[in-house]
């Protein structure tokens, strides 16, 4: 345990920046990575009675403590944790072409929540396990499999994989991997938020350094990240915010202008004539829009955009559609488009691109350009309250499950 | 004037079909254009005050007569008639680098209003000349100029050429060829309407035969012409109508089935569980929706789109917005778009594309798979009484302003 505690000491110093979250990594992380999973593998429970669970379950796979759900509904009521003991054979000598991975940490995202409600458009057969996001790290591989290794850090390649369980065996092809020499809360929270914001900025207009970007829900995690990665690609984003009271919407300004935000303003301000001098002040007009609010904030966005821009909508949060002027797509040539992450790594999946995008945003993390967002950390067995403050509206915390109790001193604040 | 007389009777037969207003074009017709021609140029007319105007006005042009506006305004009031006679010489003689165009015929289409509204994106400088389409004769040309030849027909190939003039001196790249053996009507109403529905269906999405396209407006100019290229092209079509009584809703539904409509329903039909059916029916969801009218509509469109399917908005007759839910953005993945004939030529100008499209729509005319609209007949002098028309609501013919009394013998019901 000496050497756990050592590796924890040395393993990040808290930066103590205006952002106040974030973890430079030393050169000494890598020498203490390997000392410190062979601690692992001595929390694998899992239920005889889980094993089918699990091999229903997307991911095939068996082993492990998981949470379980075996009909939609309120994931409060729903969701059980269920143990098994993992022998010791099975961790180290897997089935030929399989992967034992052992989960590190898993977000706790909304659609998480839908799909255990059952309302997301995704509905995995039951029963399954909770979670589509997290990081987990490979504890043996199968003779015949190359593309991993014992160490490697790992991410799930396609949704719908369970992540919210201590365990699990599985193919190759079901994993991604990911640098594990960056900061565990950023690998279990890179696949969805930050690979969204990737996409975005990449994929539907031919945006360079100097153009201008448009977004709504700003502070989303997706809204933070798009604001890091514009601003390492040389991109000027205009960021929409809530109004709020005073010194929130200061410190919150402060914070996504820490972030490399080039202005940021309230959904009000967006229809003052002011706006008008603000976007001269860039010297473009926005060619890109992100949207994840919907109704009106999603029609001033799209009024906003210079001619022949896309809106891309990957949310809703005001739960009322997109409103766009017919005028704006005859005369001003707009485009409206959308976004899933999910689907992306569907018609991605054997796409190098994906792997290189995980490439670049490690990069962007080990330059400390790319922050984990703020997070509450719980070991599995809490998940109920973890659970519980991850369903409050506008919670501003990302709830991540920690599989193993040692992780949990990486708390920060 | 005999000749004149033989080559009206001559011309065309009146296609007693369902459709009650095609033309065959017979072989003879080749024969008496030359003839016919020789007998043009003796409508000239324009006032030496008028030379300027037209030489502000996009197509460097001058001599002849034109119906003008020096302010926007209602179109009753600000648009008139100027005269001046036009010199033999100059007729015979152009420039060297110019060509002399007599225009034929021009149709007075809702933008030609707006434009003159001054409520139209694209603004004259004043004063103009009214009107944006229509089909002219080349009457000479320039000893440098070989794009062009004396009795070819010619189309505007930009927007805002003011066609509503009996001639015109302009350069050859303000003009593209169309087949002179093609009804007139055809040819003078070929580059708004049916171009912009070659466009959407070649533009969006790779539609191939056996697709489905959904479309409203169904019963509008593009709308009719969408319904003939797409038959041409072996795509099936749902056409959405609005509601109206039973003898005029049955007569509609011949006609558009007549033009190879394969559904024709009314706007409370697609909200309607039977819409499923009517889908289903046809083995494939719609790849493509065509939207002229917004609101409600255009919603119900969006919804009836197969999973990455694009809308296209050309139109807002509703005068509301699109409106679409945030989840057809994200997890249907559609798209929307807008098009505009107007910036598709701007933008395509010298595109071959651009004559491509002229010589295929002119094939399926004469196929007879591509009729012109209904339309009225006037007299330039009688501009009036065709303005006045034209600008009432859900007029279900378009107004044709004729040049030369002569072509108004080709009246047809």
């Amino acid at each position: 345990m000496n050497s756990k505690k050592q590796f924890i000491l040395w393993l990040f110093w808290y930066r103590k920046s205006v952002v106040r979250r974030s973890f430079k990594v030393t050169s000494s992380f890598k020498m203490f990575v390997k000392l410190f999973r062979k601690c692992a593998g001595s929390c694998s429970f899992i239920g005889d009675n889980i094993k089918q669970v699990f091999r229903n379950y997307s991911a095939e796979s068996h082993d492990g403590a998981g949470l379980i759900y075996k009909e939609y509904g309120d994931p409060m009521k729903v969701l059980k944790k269920v143990d098994h003991v993992l022998s010791k054979s099975t961790q180290s000598h897997p089935m030929e072409g399989r992967v034992i991975v052992k989960m590190l940490a898993a977000p706790i995202n909304p659609a998480d929540i839908n799909m255990i409600q059952g309302t997301y458009p995704v509905k995995p057969s039951l029963p399954a396990v909770g979670g589509n996001e997290g990081v987990g790290e490979v504890l043996a591989v199968g003779d015949d499999v190359t593309s991993f290794k014992e160490g490697d850090w790992v991410l799930p390649s396609s949704p719908g994989f369970g992540t919210w369980r201590t365990h699990m065996m599985c193919k190759p092809s079901q994993l991604k991997l990911v640098a594990n020499d960056i900061p565990l809360i950023s690998a279990a929270t890179l696949a969805v938020n930050p690979c969204s914001a990737y996409r975005m900025l990449k994929d539907f207009e031919h945006v360079v350094p100097g153009d201008v970007i448009i977004q709504n829900g700003s502070n989303s995690a997706v809204g933070q990240a798009v604001i890091q990665i514009a601003s390492a690609m040389k991109f000027k984003t205009i960021n929409v915010i809530r109004d709020r009271d005073q010194p929130d919407m200061d410190a919150l300004k402060k914070h996504l202008k820490s972030l490399g935000a080039t202005k940021v303003i309230t959904e009000d301000f967006v229809r003052k004539p002011e706006m008008k001098d603000l976007v001269k002040s860039l010297g473009k007009k926005p060619k890109l829009a992100l949207n994840c609010v919907g109704g009106k904030s999603a029609t001033e966005l799209a009024r906003q955009l210079e001619n022949n821009g896309t809106m891309v909508t990957y949310g809703g949060m005001s739960k009322q559609p997109v409103v766009v002027p017919t005028g704006s797509f005859i005369f001003k040539n707009i485009k409206l488009r959308g976004f899933w992450m999910t689907r992306w790594n569907q018609e991605n999946f054997k796409n190098p691109e994906s792997q290189d995008m995980l490439d670049e945003l490690c990069e962007l993390v080990r330059q400390c350009k790319l922050h984990p967002p703020f997070c509450n950390l719980s070991h599995i067995d809490n998940f109920q309250d973890a659970i519980a403050t991850a369903m409050k509206p506008q919670t501003n915390r990302k709830e991540l499950l920690i599989m193993d109790e040692k992780y949990l001193d990486w708390r920060y604040e």
